[in-house]
Order: structure tokens, then C-alpha cells, then sequence
């Protein structure tokens, strides 16, 4: 039998193509140590990035059917593509509130920025022009350049996160930011935190570095609160986690993104 | 209404995780040019090889489904990882023969090895086990060395064959196979001869590359022979190319793996 839950009880859902939305869960859990969290990975159908539109949104939309079943109050798309891609989509599909993390890390760009702006993300990110886009209107007078570096997801998933293959990789794919001068580098993928000491390397120590985790964790917890559904009861909230598969070296990979251990995940068909 | 059609001049079925199989397809049409050839990619959910075995058998079995439709007189599992994974399951619940990769791959390698084999693949492929297994039994005699390389997939379909990237990369993989000894490496995923520049020089001189493409189309070609099925109509069979998703740049791609112009896809979703 369902049980009703008051709207500040319920969970706020996650869902991320895989683990790389770890990052924005361990930010929501640092900025709301009592909200229950619930995370989906859709690890069975990683990565989105180099995916057409359709088939992202349609992956988006069986991820968000499956987290409505937890009746959340708030649905974060951690995933920088589906955000991209997909978010209008699901925000008319869905009465839950629905918050990516495009606009928060185009915000946390736009504050620290001198006047050019270079974006990274996967093919489908940098191609749907969503952080070009939410740039031009955060600051109209800077300069944006987006390069997509499809290898990274692969290179950080693969755990070369330093040596010879992901320094090459990053030059290959930032020298061409770097020669237009940018000053400010918004890593537009939950995977690229991981591999911080290459791309800083090939960008310089005059570029300023931004991910979206924090400040897309400071939005959801602004929402809650305006809404008056931030969570009151004493205590640390919980954490499920599910995923469409387990394949071999998940823990290991969900704990460098959780930057702890990950809760014990829970196998789902949701195609 | 259903047409029936004679056994010898039903269609050949293939498929692939995703557009390396067009490197067996390529092959089987040098071998049989008068045979109907019926592709599918699932290419909205490449890459298979990091996958569980669980739901790599699933796709695989998805897959089948969608071209028995074509009522196919034999299934070619083009892609190594579900040949060495899901090969047993697809055998048993389908009444068309089917012929994987792997068998003829070692076949292949067991002709040329002088004592000591190499085998790359994907993650799925290498902990399968199955190459090991078939040169064990072909070639009881000889070592047999495995690596698992799961970024070669991806630096293939970034178009990444040559330069830094993946020579560092091929040397990463592949110095320890080297310095085992290795005489012949046995390319265990469709992928690979796309790298095979970087593979051949991390390699080095002396060890003999052997790929499974050309002995599949050769075993394909004496199993429709033995079983009386060849196509004897005159003039070129026909050619069918089925995708599950059709993401920017996939014309170049396909074009690089079946070495002309790919047949215009056709996108299905059969999930």
C-alpha cells in the first residue's frame, strides 16, 4: 500500500548516464546532510554523449519514469548532455520540479569570468550549444569558444587520469581554447573532474577552472528551500543507489566520483 | 503477406555492437557477392565490452530478434564481445545457424603462432576467456597471453589512429605482452585494425598481427556451401544497413570500417 509522504519528506532523485553524476550527489549530500537521496546510473547504456538527440532524450525519459515511482519532490539531471539535450523535454513531461546542471555551471562561469569563456563537454553538449547558449544571456559581453572531448569519459571511466595518454589527449583537445585566449574553463561533464591535472595542465595557470557540482548543488537546495520543502528532520538523511548494470570495477569507479564509498547499488531493467 | 522464400536465397544476417562489424560485412561480400547481406549496429548502446555478461547477452539477444524478422538462412555475430560471451545463449535459442568471430579468429592465429599468442579485446572479451579457450583447444601447444584495451574502441570512433594519443596508448596496452614474448597478437575486437598502425609499431617487427574478419567470411562462406544454401542467382546481392541510433558523423565512420561508402541506414529501435 503507498504511503502518503509530505512534499518535504520525499526524496530528491538523481539520475546520471553513469557514475559521473556521483560528483553532483556528494555535492547535494555536503550543502543537505538530511535530505534522502536517490541516484540512478544508467550504466547500461553509458556513455550518452556521442548519441543523437532522440535516442538521449528517449534514455532520459525511461531514467526520470523509473525515479517518479520514488514520488521525489525534485528531480536533478546530473548529467551535463541530458541537461543540454533534453531538459525542456522533461520539464514539460514531468510535474515534478526538474533542475540541470547547465545553468548552475554557466552561472558559476559567468561570476568568475574576464571576457572569454571556453566550454568542454561531450559531442552532444558542446553541439546542442546549451552553455553557449545560457552564456550569452548570463554575459552578454564575454567571448565563448566550446571544444568537445569525446576521450575523456573513456580516458577518466578507464582511470588514466594522469601519464602520457590523457596529458597528449587534453593538448590535442584544449591548445586551440588556449591559442584563442580564453581565460575561464567550464568543464561541462560530470567525468572531467577526474582528469582536473591534465586539462589544468594543458590550460595554463592563467585559466580559471569551473564544474558545475557545487553550484548545481547551491540551486537545488535554493529551490527546496523557496518551496518550503527543505527537509526538518534531526539526523543524516539516506542514500539508494541503482544502476542498469554491474560490470566488473564499479566500486572502485563509483567511489573516485562519490570521492568515498558508494552505498551497495541495486541492479534495475528500466528499457 | 508473408512471400516464401528458398533457403539459398534467404539473406545473411549480421550484427554488430556497433559499425566495427562493417569490417566482417566488408569481408563477407568479398567472399559471397552474390549473397543478400542484412546489417544491424546497435550503436545506441555501443560499447558492449564494458558491459556485465547479463546484459550483454540481452542486447545480443534483442538483436537476434529484430533480424529474424528477415527470416535470415545464417546469423554472423560480427561483434567479439558477444561471440565470447553470448555465443552459447544465442546457439540455443535461435533455430538459424550462427557463426561468431571468435572460432575462426583463432583458428587464424593458432595457423600462424610460432609458441606464443597475444590476445587484446575489450574487457567483456578477454574476461570471457573464450579466445583463451579456443587456441588452447586449436593450439595445445602454445602460451596464450591476454590484455584487455578498452580505450582502442573509443580512440577509434573519435577517428584518433594515429599520433601521441594512441601510440602511448598502444604501448600502455601492449609492452607487457611484448616483453612476455609474444609472437602473434590476434586482434579481438573489430575495432582494432583501425589502430592497426600504432598496434603494429607498439608491437614491434617481429610478432605477426592476425584479425578474425577475412577467416569469419571464409567460414561463413564454407558452412552456406556444406549446407547447400550459397545463392546461385546472377549479379551482386544486395546490401542492408540497420541502426539503432544515427548520431552526427556516422557516414565517415561507417566509411572507414567498410573501407567504401556505407548503404544508406535505416534507423530502428528495438529495444
Amino acid at each position: 500500500m503507498p504511503v502518503f509522504r509530505a512534499p518535504r519528506d520525499r526524496a530528491i532523485a538523481v539520475f546520471d548516464s553513469g557514475v559521473g553524476g556521483l560528483t553532483v550527489l556528494a555535492a547535494l549530500r555536503r550543502r543537505m546532510p538530511r535530505e534522502e537521496l536517490v541516484y540512478l546510473g544508467d550504466t547500461a547504456r553509458v556513455p550518452y554523449g556521442t548519441r543523437s538527440p532522440q535516442v538521449i532524450t528517449r534514455y532520459a525519459m525511461n531514467n526520470a519514469r523509473f525515479l517518479g515511482s520514488f514520488d521525489p519532490k525534485l528531480l536533478v539531471v546530473a548529467c551535463n548532455t541530458v541537461s543540454a539535450v533534453a531538459l525542456p523535454a522533461l520539464s514539460a513531461a514531468l510535474s515534478v520540479p526538474v533542475l540541470g546542471v547547465v545553468e548552475p555551471g554557466a552561472a558559476a562561469a559567468a561570476r568568475v569570468q574576464r571576457g572569454h569563456v571556453g566550454v568542454i563537454g561531450t559531442s552532444g553538449t558542446v553541439r546542442s550549444g546549451a552553455y553557449q547558449a545560457a552564456l550569452a544571456r548570463l554575459c552578454p559581453g564575454a567571448r565563448v569558444s566550446a571544444a568537445a572531448c569525446p576521450l575523456f569519459v573513456p580516458l577518466a571511466e578507464e582511470g588514466w587520469t594522469e601519464g602520457d595518454v590523457p596529458r597528449e589527449a587534453a593538448h590535442r583537445y584544449l591548445d586551440g581554447l588556449v591559442a584563442a585566449g580564453i581565460d575561464t574553463l567550464l568543464l561541462g561533464c560530470t567525468h572531467y573532474p577526474l582528469l582536473r591535472g591534465p586539462i589544468a595542465a594543458a590550460a595554463g595557470p592563467g585559466v580559471q577552472l569551473v564544474d558545475s557540482a557545487d553550484s548545481t548543488a547551491e540551486a537545488a537546495a535554493a529551490l527546496i528551500r523557496e518551496r518550503g520543502v527543505a527537509r526538518e528532520t534531526e539526523g543524516a538523511g539516506s542514500e539508494r543507489l541503482f544502476v542498469t548494470d554491474l560490470a566488473e570495477g564499479f566500486g572502485p569507479l563509483a567511489r573516485a566520483f562519490l570521492g568515498r564509498p558508494a552505498p551497495e547499488p541495486v541492479v534495475v531493467d528500466i528499457s
